[in-house]
């Protein structure tokens, strides 16, 4: 246990529901004093009260210093270790009213509670070991949580899931290092007590499972971050009513005033539990304002980095080939550009625009914003190209986060050397080495052993208040 | 008990806790299906568990018909009549995450409860005689809340302060009430059993009661709905530099792009509990653009309906009188008005202008914007202007809303009609009928005899989730 887990001495207070007005506002208290803050802030009109009892909601009124009544209120006190922070706890459930909470949270302080920092609460949990440092990001994930997919793979991280995964590949490290103490303690033994290919198997074994926890994290990244879909094309092809229908609103036509210096548009669609922030890039024209040169260019630039462009043409007008276009088309390659053939209602040009997009190699679905036509299949078609390499997440594999999937790259590395160590046919004593830093590695997934600046770096991503 | 009383038998589920990202959010179910709901939903980890006690927080997860897991969340139980709505009431204390607590949601939806409408908890809370309609107006006044003033006229009222004060002025017109009864039973009698002159005082003594309420209600307004004060005078008198002075920050400043259509800036500023909306008219200036003058009109408009008028006149040049200026003031008049001489960092002009304000009857206040010298004294100046007539709010004495103001108003006018027939020696029976139209005017403040559409206004101003 590092100096970052020693238990905190100080009690810390912070409305712990979002911002704003509604029915209910909480106000969290945690710490040794937490107690006495609830005995002197709370009133009890029981006769004979004589202090909240764990786990139970009290109704009452809340106090300031000043004899002021604040609120009518619920209070519920959880002693540690039985609390979330696994320290002495006390929530108020006051009316959601900003005047109301600030005042509560202001008697806290005065009868001394100090700010909670953002995430001190779930970093309190952590240090006193109710959480390991991925469930506690896995708690920021899931408040942060853009849809279902998302949550429920925070979800799987929350129950320990990835600590779980951590910990099994630990255990298999540990025995590798037992086989090479073996080794090391007893080198002359007449029968080799490390076989190399055996031993180089057992690494490799390692390795495959860090890689499928890999690719538990690459298949997750669209459905954490979004991923951005870009709409490019002509003028006039038809990008605003798609972009429009798409969305289903007419959002981007009010806001489509000609010469603004606007880049883009964006807005956020939900796939089926996957989030795609879709793009409108300013149409390709040709102009020789400055202004509208720069807005273009980087509406491409944005373009060139989506996750996946559709090229809008015209299906009722002959396919004109066009320069920037094509650059687009060339940046992202064939697997990241989708053809959309607008305007179907009308009658097709000869030849067809989409046989053009074919014959080049690009997949296209015919849409018409006005009726409504091929917008469903074009949504399928978005969502199967984007979670196309990536697949769906697994319920039954934690997802690691960036931090942690850092964790396994470094221990998969450490492993990936170690391999070439046995080839090389290194001594024993260097490659406990490379395992013991590969032990290391994997351990800062749970925050075993993990810096002061690890544990900032995690914890200052919370909201105030969890 | 009208129709408007009758128990509901269906169940509703709202999320209670403002909208958006936080350390909790709560799902709120209340309604006979509750506990059925919440055998559904949540799930303990504990053996032999056969269901939520009442008042105690258990920590389980949530889970949806589908059987996935939606949270880990704690949940209460609170049997009825013991709730906040009367009714059985289930609450759920999940990760505060929109995508959760919308699962959570739509799953109490699938276990048989049904969206809630606004302030429905509460309406439920008055049907079931929980709160009076006073005291459930209290609630959303509390969650509306514009500081601490204002917070607690509600909690006065929410502790039931209104409802007393109508009660106690209900057995007051009772005795009045009874005393015509028996004049009318004994009308014959010889020693005359109702003195007209004492009978008179006993209704005069009411009408001073129901005043004071109606004070109280006065004195209430500005705390309640914020005061504006409007800024006006010559451009360059200094307005915009005391206008950030007074806020403290430089956002006027720079959202002062000349030209700009804008008719005026507003901000809100908290004087010791009194909220305040400053505003800034677009400056009094001569100029033939069509668009400017509307919006100065609109200015003008404006500050003609403020509370206070600040009149900003430069120290360090002589006055001159401006015609659009006067006319503001002639429409406030001077209890309106209050001189601001601005820029006393600087060498006074000869005669001080605020000597001639002094003249016309203006009180003013020298100030530095730039030293800041004189800006408190402002401020106390402004606050002793809007509360000189009103007053500051007693304690002890429940401030009316507006809807409780309007019954006080209807019991106070029957009562004043009665005076005239008392005068008029109208019969006794009469007497009779006016007491009882101002018994019932008067019960409509706690609700015992109100209408639907009553209900519906009160309710109508309600979050969803109260």
């Amino acid at each position: 246990m590092s100096a970052a887990r020693e238990t905190p001495a100080d009690t810390i207070a912070a409305v712990a529901t979002p911002p704003g007005r509604g029915g209910v506002g909480i106000v969290r208290v945690s710490g040794p004093q937490s107690r006495l803050v609830a005995s002197r802030l709370f009133l009890s009109p029981r006769p004979g009260f004589s202090g909240l009892r764990p786990y139970i909601l009290h109704h009452g009124s809340l106090r300031a210093p000043s004899g002021r009544i604040i609120d009518e209120a619920m209070a519920a006190y959880m002693p540690g270790p039985g609390s979330y922070t696994g320290e002495d706890t006390v929530e108020f459930f006051c009316h959601g009213s900003p005047a109301v909470l600030r005042a509560v949270l202001a008697a806290a302080f005065a009868y001394g509670a100090r700010p909670a920092g953002p995430g001190e609460f779930t970093r309190r949990a952590y240090v006193n070991g109710r959480l390991d440092l991925s469930q506690a990001e896995a708690v920021a994930e899931l408040v942060a949580a853009r849809g279902d997919a998302q949550a429920d793979m925070a979800l799987v991280r929350l129950s320990g899931g990835m600590g779980q995964a951590a910990r099994e590949l630990g255990l298999a490290l540990d025995d590798l290092r037992a086989s090479v103490c073996l080794a090391v303690d007893f080198p002359d033994d007449e029968v080799e007590c490390l076989p190399k290919k055996s031993f180089g198997a057992g690494v490799s074994a390692v390795i495959d499972r860090v890689e499928t926890l890999l690719a538990a994290h690459r298949r997750a990244r669209p459905f954490r971050e979004g991923a951005r879909v870009a709409l490019f094309g002509r003028v006039n092809a038809g990008k605003s009513s798609l972009f429009n229908a798409l969305l289903g609103t007419d959002r981007a036509l009010v806001a489509d005033v000609p010469g603004t210096t606007r880049d883009y548009l964006e807005e956020g669609l939900d796939l089926d539990g996957l989030p795609v922030n879709l793009t409108d890039t300013a149409g390709l024209r040709q102009t020789l304002d400055a202004v509208e040169q720069a807005g273009k260019a980087r509406g491409l630039a944005l373009a060139g980095t989506a996750a996946l462009g559709l090229y809008v043409v015209d299906g009722s007008v002959p396919f004109a080939p066009d320069a920037e276009a094509e650059e687009l088309v060339a940046a992202l390659g064939p697997d990241r550009v989708l053809g959309v053939v607008a305007k179907a209602d009308l009658p097709a040009a000869t030849p067809a625009p989409g046989d053009i997009l074919a014959i080049r190699g690009l997949e296209s679905v015919a849409v018409s914003a006005r009726t409504g036509h091929g917008l469903a299949g074009l949504l399928t078609a978005i969502r199967t190209r984007l979670t196309r390499d990536a697949g769906l997440p697994e319920p039954e594999t934690p997802a690691p986060s960036d931090r942690e999937a850092a964790c396994l790259v470094a221990t998969r590395d450490e492993l990936l050397a170690l391999l070439g160590d046995i080839r090389d046919d290194l001594p024993y004593d260097l490659l406990g080495v490379r395992l013991e830093a590969a032990s290391l590695a994997l351990a800062d997934i749970t925050g075993e052993t993990s810096a002061d600046d690890v544990l900032n770096a995690v914890f200052s991503k919370f909201c105030i208040g969890k």
